[in-house]
């Protein structure tokens, strides 16, 4: 990729902050001024205090979101603090922006503590219209999530978990099209099951599959073995119908489908050339994938895809976050439910038409412009027929 | 006004929010997303993560400033909570931008408790250059503004405390002019001690004037009567030297200077008559002053200024916050100072030359667009001067 790092540093120096607060209204005057600010704006403060769901009627909480972040596990660098995660939660409020036509307002916090995180996201959701977390490390991602799913009546969504399992199972829909198989006939060997696996583990259950090898950096999950994390314990149940102890060249063995949101080269053409018919590899370890593209092609996989943008079929968050928080604040939504998820990845499926879709289209480009609407569309339908959308 | 009212709530109707986030840089195909996101994006933050003042290099936090509000004190409304004051503070944030040139996010908390609040902007303080605090009530917000002076190393600002008082003192400076009188010649009475009040009280003494007769709803502040806020305790020992027990109308006697900050009708045209030589009224309660200003003028004040826009001498805060704030950002201060609230006030004064200065002209409209980069200039100055400048 040439000389990108030192282009991406020079662009962050040459504009300080990718993202900018700007005026949607003109303010040139006294009569602006009294309209903007006082005395007028008075009025609309009335209204809201008059009754709280006005806010959406009269200020940006109708289509701004906050994208949080306490930096302890950001992308490929690990636990790097909130102000060295502040250009990641900007370049993620340029795509809320640039793909799903939402403000977004990059927040970072000083504090790795549970509850002060739950604490400090409660206390600004008056703001928002939805909350998007990010890069905050498993497993107290995942309580937090769940605390504030509860407590707050916003979409809450961690993307880390959630927005890669989407698109996989967007990819997934349409890889067994090209195969000729069903969900319910195929076992997927998943390899990480930190945030982004665990999600993943529950959609592909949803989604119907026979069953699921989860495999941690120390084996596969069993029932009956003793976990430091509830977590693993949680997906032990989930996945390993017969409790199986196989190693990862076993599973293979026994596997359709690989996913991998663990570290590069994890498996190898060998095992590739084990699988079972047609193997579909979406293998999305950052920066580089758990086998590389041309490997797995060579090794017989049918599918591949990465995250990657310089190969095809890449997964990438941007196809689905943009869209599905538009949709839910389009109906204002109270969550984001897993059929709302499920919706999503039906919907970005459904982009690349059977008459284009093979081996290395899958699903569409990130730069597809279509993808945002369509998803919101199918996620706002999905909110009303859950009978959650408050519009 | 007109229909000011229809108009405001219809502006805030049609546009969902007076500010909105918009891309700095273009996001138009896979190379433009390598820079901005992953994985070009991992440079600054590795920079930062090596060193911490580097966020001011590549990120926002060297441009914006988060305006927070639990929305308990909003100008003539009260405690309506913190989502009715969304419509101010994003007013609040377009006036940052217009003015300033900064960025501004506004920020609503659901906590009214002190201890949260503070933690609150402690954990999102990595995210931002500056912290405005907006319309929280007294004495909370004395306490909350001071403990995060202490404790963080931006600088932090409560507008309705401050910026009142050092447009107060820029039009001071130059009616004292006009009138040909010195500070330490002067006495002053002020009603209402609140949050705005106190802020006053305290930069009348930084500024020389002779006494002060502080008057809550209650009389006149003294040493030695047992009051329930602290505030009152300690704004009685900074004023009235000789510890006086005088009524509103005794102080307007030997008043040279009227300071209101309290409730409209406060005065009348007899007291005004009783002041001493080219009375001085600054009556800024809102929506109608403590006196109008025909009343005043024809009781023979000499200089009239109050906080509304359809009269001469209109003491905006917008004249003082922009321009603060750039230049506390522009020279990295950790604080916001005593000296640079003066230096402030001074420049702001300044701007009214000594050829156009009369009664009706004693400081710039809210609309002299000189006047925030001459307040930021000369902050900046202040700041270097007093060492915490940190480039």
């Amino acid at each position: 990729m040439d000389n990108l790092k030192e282009r991406a540093l020079q662009l962050h120096k040459d504009i300080q902050g990718k993202i900018s607060t700007e005026l949607k209204t003109q303010l040139e005057n006294k009569d602006d001024l009294a309209l903007v600010y006082s005395p007028g704006v008075a009025e609309p403060c009335k209204k809201i205090h008059e009754n709280e769901e006005d806010a959406y009627l009269y200020t940006s909480k109708a289509n701004t979101i906050a994208v949080i972040s306490d930096g302890t596990a950001v992308l490929g660098l690990g636990d790097i603090g909130p102000k060295a995660a502040l250009p990641v939660m900007e370049g993620k409020a340029c795509l809320f922006k640039k793909f799903g036509g939402l403000n977004a307002v990059a927040l970072v916090v000083d504090t790795k503590d549970t509850e002060e995180i739950i604490n400090f996201v409660k206390a600004v959701s008056p703001t928002f219209g939805g909350i998007n977390l990010e890069d905050i490390s498993s497993p107290r991602c995942i309580e937090i999530e769940t605390r504030l799913k509860e407590e707050l009546d916003i979409p809450v969504f961690h993307d880390d978990q959630h927005g890669t399992a989407i698109v996989t199972i967007a990819a997934l829909i349409n890889s067994l099209k090209l195969v000729g198989k069903k969900p319910e006939e195929c076992n997927v060997v998943i390899s990480g099951v930190g945030a982004a696996g665990s999600s993943i583990v529950r959609m592909l259950n949803d989604f119907g599959i026979n069953d699921i090898y989860a495999f941690n950096s120390k084996g596969i999950l069993r029932e009956g073995v003793e976990y430091s994390k509830d977590l693993y314990k949680k997906l032990a149940q989930e996945t390993n119908k017969e409790n199986k102890d196989l190693s990862l060249e076993e599973a293979m063995k026994d596997a359709d489908i690989f996913v991998g949101v663990s570290v590069p080269n994890k498996i190898n053409k060998e095992m590739v050339k084990s699988m079972r018919r047609d193997p579909i590899i979406l293998a999305m370890a950052n920066p580089d994938p758990e086998i590389d593209y041309d490997d797995a092609k060579e090794a017989g996989a049918r599918v591949v895809g990465t995250g990657r943008s310089d190969y095809p079929n890449q997964v990438n968050n941007v196809l689905a976050f943009p869209g599905l928080f538009k949709g839910a604040l389009k109906v204002r939504s109270k969550k984001i439910t897993e059929s709302m998820k499920i919706a999503a990845a039906e919907a970005i499926a459904s982009l690349v038409d059977e008459s284009e879709l093979k081996d290395d289209y899958v699903i569409p480009s990130p730069f597809d412009m279509r993808v945002a609407d369509v998803v919101a569309d199918a996620v706002a339908k999905c909110a009303r027929e859950e009978g959650i959308a408050q519009k």
